[in-house]
């Protein structure tokens, strides 16, 4: 590089005139997007704005309601991991007025830490809800700061519905827009995209206009942060629990008129083109409002990843329509993607979290336990002499010709019989979802040790029934044990 | 992209095995580094950890008081900013205990809250310091925190210019690092790179071990942002604030053992891979503690953009030697930059906003009043008229052969004779750094209206003296209204 071109750059941008004040056109960087790319941010944002309740139809008012209830569940899941109880001891004490409840605990903070707090719960164990064509995770984001809002002022169950769709609706669709190259770059979806999401919801019930909704936007893509290098250490979980904060502080700003550039996500030196190799828009401006990606939203049944669960919902299957003990098998055989054991091929863990890196693991605990929750991924159970001695009799080749959604399972038994089970696609996954009851047994497992079981039920029903509740802060005031 | 590209990506991302837990060496992000490049933020933190006071030589600790001096001038000249008061409005209700001070204010806020305030407030004209080597304004995201914690817990001055010195250290190498593809990309560098500026300046307050500090580096890494985008609204200001704010965040949490990468800026899924086309590891990591950026920190005499800085010299120095009144002046000719024109070549402004992006205003204002302060770029100043009158006998022409440092300035008097200037290098460049007498000056100008002059004369004297005072929270107690 020259110097005449370090002088220039230097002068431009030291300047101040780029920008620092750049109210007048002339020095506007923008303009090197096409026509239809230059309202993105506008159009979103007027959306949001004008969208009404019944203008929601029902499948999304369903699906939403189902992401609630699974999201609650994992905050409660994950309520006492060491991420939350360090965060809590390094920032509780700069907590402003306590009126927001931490899901499953006793401590109180104000509604922006405990935003961050609750968004690292949910996500702590990986355990919460995946919208597949983006690979986000949509509610870390959004239900936090709604739910905190909600203890701060009345929020009706349909308007908390309404502003949680929206919230997934923004930060799914600007996901699209970027993926995969932004995530390919480096960033985590989660955190840099979900902050859009919870600046929406928020903005929703704070009752922005369609101008300080555009600003809300701009605060949140300025804020827009997340690193997948963070994966495999706490901050992984601290980025949905910061994007809430952060989304729902940029919507607060933007109420009392902090403002932004009114072009974030579309502008040359905006979201897309400074945090993304490309984009695409029309994801962003196309059909809204006719479409809602919260129906596109999934769960996690196995508290592992989802590469094993083919592998995990077949032994599950073939465990309980042949009703096996653990001394009936002599043998397991998978045959299964090559990813499978590329990412899962740890034959003998020794901790939990080793656990959800071995397939061998995982098919013994369903064939134990008929399950694979939290509690088949601790350091006892991957000690369990039972699991151990079904685990040691598992064995898996890899085949290419099987789809990463499919395995194959066969099981010799003690009889000398041999049982075998397909699976084309996992429970959970788009094709097969999840039913309310396994939603409902999922979460169930999730409050266990954390809420009695008269308040689980309770907790259970005003989810299912948060569209007609009177005020939806009682979800969270009914999450934290009595 | 093939359906099969998307089912891989899909199943190796959200099966959480790419580091969701991720503590296998064998799925880390990591290893395209060469092998000089692989503990680049393990050394910085090192090297944080152990610098003492008594090596940084008195040539840094200098420089860094005259940075101490400026900023907190700076921060009294932005405190009665929309930017600040919309704000305080939006969150100071949500402010944990208001042990903080916020410069130039009488409200009080927490150590966070402050951070975040006093970082807007010292940027929100505009008129800080610049690393010329990034264009970081690197006081802005430091001094806010370490001055927040001085009021939360003793510290004495030598210690709280120490840790300024190496906040200014880490954020500067960091920005080097990156610079200037970084920048080119979109991303508003004081934000990005500010905020590893105050994880190491609170870290060093709050005594982290290495380990601890690399977290707090690689936890200020994963909320490292901003956008350039934002250059000309309200956000501009709130990046260093937030930048202020987050790092600190990262320290506290580090304290406690939140745990995040521990290779955070050179990882291939870290920060500079991330977010920035190209890096260059030396400027972080060689000759720590040999040299120290602070020295290469400027600040503005004029409170415009730096490409006018040489005319208005100029024209102040023409004023002064000869003694000129308005009335003297027939006509004034520059000879000038082609960008001055580009950037600063509105003829008639109309309010102050856009008197900075006149140089016509600008050469007016510093024959008429000898400066080119905050109050030269009033609605009223560009509206006086006296200014006004001798602003229409400024022309104007460009010439390639000027450096961009560099102005021509003739004068032709009432009574026919023509005196000229040639400045080579501006009052406030490397160059030609402003006097202590200067930078006095300019605190005066900016406390002007905030506080009394008494309070103003001590609390010079505090920040001349800030390497040897008891307790440099004093700094922030004596800096608000009586």
């Amino acid at each position: 590089m020259s110097d005449s071109t370090i002088s220039r750059r230097t002068f431009l941008k030291v300047s101040g005139a780029i920008g620092s004040v750049g109210a007048a056109p002339v020095f506007s960087a923008r303009g090197q997007t096409s026509s239809e790319e230059t309202e993105v941010t506008a159009k979103l944002a007027r959306y949001i704005v004008d969208s009404r309740w019944s203008d929601v139809p029902d499948s999304a008012r369903k699906e939403a309601t189902r992401s609630v209830l699974n999201w609650v569940g994992c905050a409660l899941g994950g309520s006492q991991e060491p991420s939350a109880v360090n965060a809590l001891e390094a920032l509780s004490e700069f907590s402003g007025p306590r009126v927001a409840s931490i899901l499953g605990r006793r401590e109180r903070l104000d509604i922006l830490h405990a935003s961050l707090l609750n968004g690292i719960t949910s996500h702590v164990l990986d355990f919460d809800d995946t919208h597949l064509d983006t690979i986000i995770h949509p509610a870390g984001p959004v239900a936090p700061a709604l739910l905190a809002l909600a203890e701060k002022q009345k929020v009706i169950g349909a308007e908390f519905l309404h502003a949680f769709i929206l919230g997934v609706e923004t930060e799914c669709r600007i996901g699209k827009a970027v993926y995969p190259w932004h995530y390919d770059q480096g960033y985590h979806i989660t955190g840099t995209a979900g902050v859009f999401g919870a600046a929406a919801a928020s903005g929703k019930i704070l009752g922005l206009d369609a101008r300080q909704m555009t600003w809300a936007i701009g605060i949140a893509a300025t804020q827009s942060a997340g690193l997948r290098e963070m994966f495999g250490t706490m901050c992984k979980s601290f980025h949905p629990g910061r994007a809430a904060q952060n989304g729902l502080t940029a919507a607060l700003l933007a109420s009392k008129n902090f403002t932004s550039s009114e072009h974030s996500l579309e502008a040359t030196r905006g979201f897309a083109n400074t945090m993304s190799a490309e984009h695409d828009f029309t994801h962003v401006t196309k059909g809204l409002g006719e479409t809602f990606e919260v129906e596109r939203n999934t769960y996690k049944p196995f508290a592992c990843g989802i590469v094993i669960h083919p592998i995990i919902d077949g032994c599950v299957q073939l465990r309980n329509e042949h009703g096996l003990e653990p001394s009936d098998i002599t043998r397991v055989e998978l045959r299964v993607n090559p990813l499978v054991l590329e990412l899962t091929g740890k034959k003998t863990p020794s901790t939990g979290l080793e656990g959800k890196f071995s397939v061998f693991h995982s098919a013994a605990v369903a064939f134990v336990r008929g399950s694979a929750g939290q509690k088949e991924y601790t350091d006892d159970a991957v000690r369990d002499r039972t699991i151990v001695a079904v685990r040691d009799r598992v064995s898996a080749t890899v085949d290419p010709a099987v789809r990463e959604e499919e395995a194959y399972v066969s099981v010799t038994l003690e009889d000398g019989r041999t049982i075998d089970k397909h699976v084309e696609h996992a429970i959970g996954s788009l094709e097969r979802p999840m039913t309310d009851t396994d939603l409902e047994a999922k979460f169930r497992g999730q409050a266990e040790g954390v809420l009695s079981g008269a308040r689980t039920r309770r907790l259970i029903e005003l989810c299912w029934g948060v569209s007609s509740i009177d005020d939806a802060g009682d979800i969270a005031r009914d999450a934290v044990p009595a």
